[in-house]
């Protein structure tokens, strides 16, 4: 029988389908809370320390105190994926994240107290290699939604919050249209932004180019694309990209921690290039990727096609 | 010894302290719920029927089906508050609240996806009258943080839900200078907009004015505020008002469910009007809202100061 | 056999297939040209001083000078209409448009000059009332895309002029996903504001709602609306409405010359209201519409249907 | 007797005063074209290739498929300009210039739809050399207007399209206050941003600067005057530029197709820089030019002069 | 011998050309100062107690306190009028000023801080009428700059401040155009907004409309206008307005102290309307405005034209 | 007996306490000047011609002609200078201002005109060390105030005027939250700008990051600043910076002419940084400081704490 997999909630290690938290927890009231995620890439850990830099940034930005160091949140984290990896199917990786709230509510006080426990889960969570696959083969469909992502001065998009209404309304509208279409959002100036979860870049005359990290949750899967491109020796950049780059790049994918590189086959329903998906530096890209985490990583997802 | 309170959870009704929802439950990972608060006055719960309007009206927005109808949702309501009332001194009312998220995620597919049942809560939730009663005898001391409200192009103001991150963003900045103020965010154009939770008002020679229905969540007690200045034969009005409007007003104060109608003494530091608090024309809108709900409202905030 | 349709180009009349500008008509080259429609009913014109009106506005805002008064332009579109009355089915009805451009660039002078004589031309084109009655029958599927329309401050919206290109890329970006979608596009600042050629209307407790005529073509049919609201005793009025207003509106529909009033099914895949397509408001509007025009403008597409 | 100078209309070679196109054709209606102009240098045609490769992404972002190859538009447009070259006398040049407009509208149809064979155009048209000699000796005298250039997220700036009336608006109000001046608009964000067919540069401590790319028609003759400065040595990037830098300049000049690199003598009546027209930079920019085309560029202007 | 203007200063009545600050004076140092001014008709102050108020908003918005009542303010200014009445023809009238600095800034502390005791000054100073008697004739040119007012959230344009650059930069360059030109700013938005010291009206079919207070300086004269004409049964408002309004209006006006009602020729070259000035409205409202002050205020202009 | 300090104004030498301009100068009835401030190090004046050549600039931008080179304006500065050395203890030092106006305005005139000369003062001020030297201490608070610098496009930043409102407006903003606190604005985008003659920057990785030109008056610390950076081989550069930049940086300082380096302690309440003030590399460009202008700065303003 499968067994199930395990969740720390704060100090405990508690079976995932018993895993809770009050529902006076201000991460559940008000999404007060941050988390960071990063995979396994066959079983084995990717970039945890710069994603706990990360996510130690998200609770600085929050004024949230973890009481813990980093160094003891990795502990925990290796820890809870040991003990989910018997759970995890030979081909399949999983997400490994980490969430904080700042506590529960005080009661008898102020609303906007709370009390001074954090709370502290980490989780396993498989990776939809089933469900994705296609994307792999056909590329993805992307659409800019009319919903604009929030902008910095009202909530900045570089930390990892709870928050994801301004996403979940893009992905909605996006969806109404095309079930498995991605919605990459514009910033409030018109540019291309981020998805959910997402980085995009686009290829032009051989050059990658990617949203600014001003406007952006800056991904390290965003950062690894670059440093690979440097690496390949492509120039390589941040640009305010907008609906005419798109609709006129050669070549453009998405970034995330589950999708490494995944192609762009079409920006509303205009297709991408000539060249079909994935266009040739993608293909050179996402091939370096598989080299930097030791495994194959398109080949992990076509392999589930049905 | 005191009686626990009890919450609805998804058809059951279970002590406080053990209300708890699953951490893969999106109101909690992604803040994809929404809620909607009354409270009672004398034990009594206040215009149940036009929270749930809007409670609807949010849940619509967010493409929520709550599975159930508005007069289901009224009885759960108002069987959970008489649970709970045996545990409310005699002196005391409590918050009244609904909430619904769009329930768990899917394992083993997207991460968009949501499993198809809601997760729906019913609550009553104590209002810290001793906290506050200073608030009545002082006075409100608003900020106007350089964080900006959400703009409705990224997300309603219009809906009740769980992220706050923007308003919390909001009273860190103003309380980190002042620990009892309490934050109004201008709008993205630079206008009054809204606090946590509350709504403000100016009075300018005798006229009522408040922000536009537009970039706020134009509260059941602002609107009961327009009605009764109206009833007095007071000139109220919505209009964008900026920082000359805050410092050139006569009296201002803030609306909001438990606060009912609070007096402005300043604004950024600078003393509202002439008058002290509560002025003239806020203290007989107090009245005629003392007279409405059937309590003296102003007296059950001062009685509680210590 | 069937007649051809005939168009007046500068002073003569001439068979529609022949009917030709100047490639260095400046109307052609720069789309700096103006124009209005208006259409029949039941092959009487309607409202002709009204458009011609706003024909003359268009022009003052141009500054296009188009050497004729009011009067001759109205008698010549009569004219043209007259002999173009014969090719009509009588089950038909055709726009009547004037378009004024300013005339040829001037060879060996600088290109912004243009030659005196500005160029007119005033034509009869047939309504698709096949192509368009399923929207009578299911309503229209607004999407609003990502593209926003022209501030005023670079390009007036409410001059009804030759350049359409913010409009279809619009529609391109709606119908990329659904073939048969209306693309409503949000103003600069996240508001509903229009359509190509078309108003858009929602109706929220029994009240209608219109953009604001600054960032929109004010039509006529969407004046029509509002008089025929007024005169039904309803409350209608211009506001800011964004994608909330939309989503929570009991009703919508959109205003055009040729289609008066066409009911909205959904916004964005979410369907409005939850009375099927007319809403009860709307039939009554439709019918007072008929009622001015005199004939069944509803029956006039649904008999169409094949 | 002087020859007339000849068209290619969609497959046939005409002479330009008949030279015509339907009515009907929606570049005409709606502007849904794009265009493409380059020009000669001593009768030997510029960058071609340059040109039809931005005339093709014009394309692409209009999602208009001109049903022809680069090549075969590069065959077609030698071919009209061999054809022309015998009217244009020894020391005039021409523009020359494709256009593709969607095709004609359909009758019957949704106004939306267009015919599926686009119309082609491709002309040649004389610099007006002897007008415009006087602002190769005095300057050009710059005016900003207070119309703004339309924001990339409403049309985007980079597409050569037939629709100008933003620009024209810009025209009327600077040459209502002077007839010779010529307008450089600001774009949404109060920078400089560019003219009717014309790039701005800005002179400062030796340092060519122009605004970004992302908000003009980046022109070929401002990569060129880029492309010279680097050659020469100069140091020349883009950049955000405002009024400020523009009346603290020390040279200024514009560059477009026909005026290849133009000197400016005032910007909004305050004169730029203390040296008279050109600049020392500037000229020598104008020589590098001349070198590279192989006439003396500023010397065909400066001969035409009454 | 004509004598010589005298001037209130901080307790001392001076004579004008004695009359002096020191330079240590943060109203010199910062423009840290507001003023208000009315003037006389016919030799009699018009509306005092208007422009107090007015001058005591401005001093709250401040934070400066005049140490002196509104009551005192008014007979210091009584009395500095009638000082000086001696030295007026009686065919001339006077602005009558009052300013108040924060005072001082300190040596030895912190720049910030200043001495507690403001600076005080009353003037009166001639009405330029001769020089400004052409536009009562021919009417304003009004240009609108490229320079935006301030927006509210820098820098209240409802407070009058000894901050003028931004109005001075947009006249600047309206004037470099035409000597005689006005200009009438847009604010941020696009929407016309004031001039230096004056408010913009236009009458269209009838109504008459002037831009919305919150972003003007709302002068009396404006209000003046507004009540004038709501008693010659007008309907009169405030609106969003832009260059379409103001280019297919019926007649525009300026309202300002010494201006009262001057009608508008021309707006960026564009003639106003087509009954040249005044039409018939803006005659009706000066005629009503000669009434109430009791002299012809359009004759006093007039008679002075040389 | 202490000496009093002397001021040029206009071509005379007068005490201080004697120096004043007329109530007519254009320069305080408008802040119709520009002014700017250099300093000296150990009775050294720092910089003295990049000062000019800013001041000059200013000049420029606001068309003022100050009727002198900028030879004859550094000598009449050293001749202030050294007028008043003999008033400077040792231990101290002072600002060194020049400032020019538009001059008088001209009675029967329209008010826009100025007299032709310009009003030209200059003047020596002492730093207020004793008042200051906690700051150096303990590190400055900063706090974004609501109020957002004036925007490009309404009155350049990068000229140093008397027009101070906005920046005064920001700092009682700040200041009635915490007295000894420093406002730095937030641009309109929502990026931080600059304070009260101050800029930022902030250290994140060991790069030092300071917001762009464009939108501050970039001052000489700032730039000398960037230059000792870059000789310790720092890596330093502009960037659009917002609050999540401000609370992950690990240090912070501000620079300005008499600051030079003040270490930042706390940015809306946030502490910045874990190391204390000041952080490692604020101290390393401090000691940088001190070496090139010749005396310890930090100690300069240690030494006076009392």
């Amino acid at each position: 029988m499968k067994q199930e997999r395990v969740v720390y909630v704060n100090g405990e290690i508690v079976p995932e389908s018993r895993a809770a938290i009050s529902i006076s927890d201000r991460g559940f009231l008000l999404g007060d809370a941050v988390f960071d995620s990063t995979r396994t890439f066959g079983h084995r850990i990717f970039r945890l320390r710069e994603h706990l830099d990360r996510l130690y940034e998200s609770l600085r930005w929050m004024r949230i105190d973890p009481r813990m160091t980093k160094d003891e949140m990795a502990d925990l984290t290796m820890d809870v994926l040991e003990r989910n990896l018997p759970t995890v199917d030979e081909r399949d990786d999983v997400w490994v994240t980490q969430r904080v709230t700042r506590g529960l509510r005080l009661a008898s006080a102020d609303i906007q107290g709370a009390a001074d426990r954090p709370t502290v889960i980490i989780e396993c969570f498989p990776i939809p290699f089933v469900e994705r696959a296609r994307y792999y083969r056909d590329g993805l469909s992307i659409i800019t939604p009319s919903v604009r992502r929030t902008p910095p001065e009202a909530m900045s998009p570089r930390a990892k919050t709870h928050n994801y209404i301004n996403l979940i309304q893009a992905d909605m509208e996006a969806r109404a249209q095309d079930p498995r279409a991605y919605a990459v959002l514009l910033d409030m100036n018109g540019n291309l932004c981020e998805g959910n979860g997402s980085n995009i870049f686009i290829i032009k005359d051989g050059v990658l180019l990617t949203p600014k990290e001003r406007y952006v949750l800056a991904g390290i899967s965003r950062r690894t694309a670059l440093e690979l491109a440097h690496e390949l020796g492509l120039e390589a950049r941040e640009a305010d990209l907008d609906l005419f780059d798109a609709y006129t790049a050669d070549e453009a994918f998405v970034t995330s921690t589950s999708f490494c590189i995944c192609p762009v086959a079409s920006i509303n329903g205009a297709a991408v290039g000539e060249a079909g998906v994935p266009g040739p530096v993608t293909h050179r890209l996402q091939s370096a990727y598989s080299g930097l985490v030791g495994i194959d990583v398109v080949q992990q997802y076509l392999s589930r096609l049905s």
